[in-house]
Parts: structure tokens; C-alpha cells; sequence
């Protein structure tokens, strides 16, 4: 008989995906290191912790938990079609929008094809490109963002999709409404264009592109959102993304049919009516912003400017160094160093003493 | 421009896909037929309801659901690697097991394979060979069961994977472990064999393979379990997958990293320590089991003797109606006829109440 050789079953991309390295639970890394308290800015998580009345909701719910989901997601899917002015069947949810990013590339996209994304965007596009066994085709980015036209440019009769993280992951630039609706306009219709805004609701109102409402004149186009960040559901797993029916249709043949668990179908949609927990999120926000970027003026430190929940500063050479002494000091940031950035770290924007005791830290270091 | 056409652009094996018809929730199904209280034995979930303990436990849990999970799965890993003796490296945490099964098919299975599974066997075997464009290779049936023999003797050089349901949903059919043994041993150790247990926590300890143990032995070999039955968790979404590390390293390469939730994590570790819900979930099943299988005699009914949670009753070329005029009387079943059994219907089973309210109902439309 054969010797057993798993890596020589597995589809070719697969074999040379890197393993994901997941972190330890903090709990895990403050009893190693014997420190207590870890200020964690490290994951674009929402620093205000659920919202009072999504736990309301959740306590209710937990007696149901050993039942199925609703798989078709039907009150959430009813609210969210509400708000966005569309028809229920537009809408696919997902286990997060990792679930429905993967998802998408999984329905459309095969070995034959090439799949266009930009230097420094979200990880999760190019490893799902490879795990298909597609093409990915990293355009350079400009000013660490989209370089549209390039991106234009990259177009082949191969391209199938097109991925664009607006505001970026982990960069924070922002593409504007102008920008986007001249890039879409010169993108063939057989291309389809992923338009990721997972943190979408941080870009102000006067800001933010009518994403939505471009579905009716480019089929093509895709939008996809989270409740993750802004809503504090990170923990839930809870995304969507609202297509041209047809898209619907199928990727839901072949979405799992209960990938949204019960809890987060009913989190998501009582979030969605508090609206004081959204702008409080925003506002939060907005003012840490303020806090790691006069922060950063003030020290000489130059940063990307974001239009996320995060600020990637740039520290220098040592940034793997720096991010080690900071873990120490009881602060976890990002590196970010897998996104070519080697020189940056990634500082989530967390409540005003979280912010403060990164600040501390980094200015501790600087001396 | 020529004309934007999704299904064009879909992979092969998607646009044949049929879309999975979701049921309507509960609430809404009262809501249009006008009753209220309806009893629902149609999705083999746990009557007991979520176990208490686990329920304090995820109220503790609420406050941190703005953080991610724990991508690895630390601590619940680790609970499942001390419980079957082997190494955290050998499992792979599911959305579900139905996430464990379809990644299982994504890392391992493409367009050239083929992949074996019984007829009347669970539909995401099929579901998911199709969706990768595989050619799936349906067994026909003995007695309702698994054809071992005539599985063996549908592997050419092209097979990849064999899923193997025991029990089997929606028959209930059982296969022993001397039988599964025999049948392990002479797969080639080039043919993933993917045990799915999904209702093992049902079948009596005399008589559960010991199949964990196998994998030492057969390194091709995939035990596949659920926290959604027995252990009552079917709404928050936990399964996972016990094997050969290697197998776990590629599954983990294509895993999403956040694909199980924050409460099913914990949900799941709790339960696992909670013997006593087991075990009443296990003496409730028995005794609404001997309840059912009572009427079916009784009443001069055909059965398919169940080692899962639920009967497959045999009704006649009716079924359909009688699924239906159930439904008036306020019981919802699970027609079978997708999987080739026109004549059946598949009772979960409730608690005793929820038996009865069956029971009669089924009584007045026999009479």
C-alpha cells in the first residue's frame, strides 16, 4: 500500500497557502507574560463592547439555541431590505463578510481565472483567490491605496473579479464617490467588482458613495458590509452583501444553508434599530482618531491617514521590536509586516484609556 | 456592452445547483395559517432545549462579543483532545459540521474526482460535490442503508472521497462497527473516507465503533462529529472533524479563521462537562423512540428501524398531503421525498407531549 501523503491529496493552491497563525486568547497571553489588564488595539474591534440592547435581546433568545437557525434569515434579511431600499433577494448573509467574500469567489471564480486586487488590501482576498486555485493579480498601490486606474489596467480577458476595500484594511485610505463611479463605469459588465466598505459607517455621511444604489445601473457591482466593526457584533459573525438578484441566487446555492447563527440574525437586527449605539460608536471614534493622530504630530511619527477604526503608523525598521515591547508594556497593536508594510504597526482606536496607555507606551519607547 | 448574465459567469457545477428551499420560521407559518403552539418535529433538534448551564455561561459571555473569537479554538480544542485522547492538531473546528464536511471537499476534492456516497444518504454530500463540479457517484441503497460491498466496488482511480453517514439522516440505518471495520481496511489509503457521526452520542456505547481509535491505523480516515444534537446546540453552529494532523493542517490552510462564534466556543467547551443534559438527552430520545415505534406497530405502520433521533415512517404515495394536512393539525414533519423516499415521512423525536400531539394527529388522519 501507498505511503499516506495528505499534501499530495490536496488541491494544488491549497498546498501552498500559508497556514493561518491565530493568536492566542489574551487570557492565554497575559498568563504567559504574568501581566494583567492587556489593552487590546489590535483587531478593529468596536472599544464600547455590545450594545445594552443587542444583550437584552440576546438573553431572550438563549433558550431557543437548541433549535436550527432560520436559514433564510428572513427578519434580518426583511430589515436590511428595508433600510437599503431593495429587495429581500438581493441580499446574501454571511458568517461575517469573510463568509461572504469567500463565497463569491467560490461561485464565480475557477482555476481559469484572474482575480485583481490592490498591494496592502485585505488579506482575505488574495487567500481566497489561492485556495480556488485562481490567478491573483496585486496591483501597487498608491499612497498605500487603490491605484484605479492601474487596476483599469490590470484588466485581462482572464479577470473575473476585482476586489476594492473602501476604506482599506490596513491602510485606512478612502477612495471617493467620484473616483469609484469613474472606475466602475470602464469595468466590464462579465467582471465583477467587489466593493468591500467594512467600515463603511465610519466615513461621514456628505462622504460616502450611494454604493447601494449603483446595483440598478452596474449588475455587476457588489457591496459588501459587516457588522463587526461599527455595530460590535465582531464576536457574532454576521456580513451581507446586496448583488443584483441573479448574484443572489446563486451564491445562495451555495451558502451553507445555516452559516448565520441564530443569535447573531437577532443581534444584527436589533442593532440595527439602536441608532445611538451607531453614532456613539462614530463619534468614539472619531475622537480617538483625533487623540493617535495629535499623538503622532506631536512626536514626529508619520501615519497613513485613516478613514477606518485604526491609525497604521509608521515606526520604522525596528517595528517588529517595537510591537514585542509594546505587548510587554500590556498593549497588543498590529504588525503588519504580511501586508508589505514592514516599516507600519496598526493601532485599533480603542475607548480614551486605551488609547492613553497605547500613547504612554509608544512615547515610553520613543524616549 | 454585452448584456450582464450572473449565471454565465457562475462556476459549472453552480449553475446546475438547485437552491436550497428554506422553510419560513416558525413564527410566521403560525402567523399565516392561523394557529399558535405549532409542535415542530422536522429538523432533529434537541427537545430539551439549550442545557441551563450552558445558558449561564453565555450570559456570562454576552459582554465580549464586540472582540473577535479566538480563531484556533484554544480552549475548546483542548477539551476535545483530552475527552478522545488524541492531539489538538488532529481537530478541525466547524460553523456546524456541515462546515467540517464542505471544507473537507474543498481542500481535498476537484473538477477531476469523484466522490462516493450512498442513495437516501444526507444531501450535503451531494450538495457540496457539485458545487466544486465533481462527479458525485450515488450508491444505490440496502434496506434503506449504506452497501458497503457495492461502495468498494464503485472506487476507480478518480475517487477522492467517501462520506459515510452512521446513523444515517434521514434513514436512521446503522452500520457496525465490525462492518465499518472491514470496509475501512480495504479502502486504498489514497480515498479520504469521511466518517460522519453526527448522531453517535444516540447509539448505545456497546455498540459505537471506536473510531477515533481507527485513525492511528488509517490515516484516510475522518471522524466527523456535531454539538447539534445530543448536546443541543444547533443554533449557534459547533461541529468539527477528528484526524490524521496532516489532514487538519490543510483543513485549517482553507478554514475562515473566525468560522466558529464566540458563544458556540463556549457553548460547546460547557457542554461537553455537562453529562447529566447528555444524558438525559439520550434517555428522553429512547423513551420518545419506544413511544413512536409503539404507535407505528400499533397502527400497522412500516418504519425504518432508527438509531438517530428520529423515524423515517413509511405513509404511502400520500405523503406529501399528509405532510401537509399535519401541518393544519399543527405538526410540522420533514417530507423525503428529495431523498428518494416519496412514501416517508421523518419524525424527529419531541419530548413525550410532542410525540403525543404526532401521534394523534397522525391517528385522526388514519382513521
Amino acid at each position: 500500500m501507498t505511503e499516506f501523503n495528505a499534501k499530495a491529496l490536496a488541491n494544488p493552491g491549497i498546498r501552498t497557502l500559508s497556514p493561518y497563525q491565530a493568536g492566542k486568547p489574551i487570557e492565554e497571553v497575559e498568563r504567559e507574560l504574568g501581566i494583567k489588564n492587556i489593552v487590546k488595539l489590535a483587531s478593529n474591534e468596536n472599544p464600547l463592547g455590545l450594545s445594552a440592547k443587542v444583550k437584552g435581546a440576546l438573553q431572550d433568545a438563549l433558550s431557543g439555541l437548541a433549535r436550527y437557525p432560520d436559514a433564510n434569515g428572513f427578519y434580518l434579511k426583511t430589515k436590511l431590505a428595508e433600510k437599503f431600499g431593495v429587495h429581500t433577494n438581493q441580499i446574501t448573509l454571511g458568517n461575517g463578510s469573510n463568509d461572504v467574500l469567500e463565497l463569491l469567489a467560490r461561485t464565480f471564480v475557477n482555476e481559469t481565472h484572474e482575480v485583481i486586487f490592490a498591494q496592502h488590501a485585505f488579506v482575505v482576498y488574495p487567500l481566497v483567490t489561492q485556495a480556488i486555485g485562481a490567478k491573483g493579480v496585486a496591483v501597487p498601490a498608491k499612497n498605500y491605496g487603490h491605484d484605479l486606474p492601474a487596476m483599469l489596467a490590470a484588466i485581462t480577458p482572464k479577470t473575473r473579479m476585482i476586489f476594492i476595500a473602501n476604506p482599506n484594511n490596513p491602510t485606512g485610505t478612502f477612495l471617493t464617490k467620484e473616483e469609484l463611479a469613474e472606475f466602475i463605469a470602464q469595468v466590464p459588465q462579465n467582471v465583477l467588482v467587489v466593493l468591500d466598505e467594512a467600515y463603511y459607517e465610519y466615513v461621514s455621511e456628505a462622504e460616502r458613495a450611494p454604493s447601494v444604489e449603483w446595483i440598478a445601473q452596474y449588475p455587476n457591482l457588489i457591496v459588501s458590509r459587516t457588522f463587526s466593526k461599527a455595530y460590535g457584533l465582531a464576536g457574532l459573525r454576521a456580513g451581507y452583501v446586496i448583488t443584483h438578484p441573479d448574484i443572489a441566487d446563486l451564491m445562495n446555492r451555495v451558502r451553507q444553508p445555516f452559516n448565520m447563527n441564530s443569535l447573531s440574525l437577532r443581534a444584527a437586527e436589533v442593532v440595527l434599530d439602536d441608532q445611538e449605539y451607531l453614532a456613539e460608536s462614530i463619534r468614539v471614534n472619531a475622537d480617538g482618531m483625533a487623540q493617535l493622530v495629535q499623538f503622532c504630530e506631536q512626536s514626529g511619527l508619520n501615519y497613513i491617514p485613516s478613514h477606518g477604526n485604526f491609525l497604521t503608523i509608521e515606526v520604522g525598521s525596528e517595528a517588529a521590536e517595537i510591537y514585542q515591547q509594546l505587548l510587554r508594556a500590556g498593549v497588543i497593536v498590529r504588525p503588519v509586516a504580511g501586508y508589505q508594510l514592514p516599516n507600519h504597526l496598526r493601532v485599533s482606536i480603542g475607548l480614551p484609556a486605551e488609547n492613553q496607555a497605547f500613547i504612554d507606551a509608544m512615547a515610553n519607547l520613543l524616549k
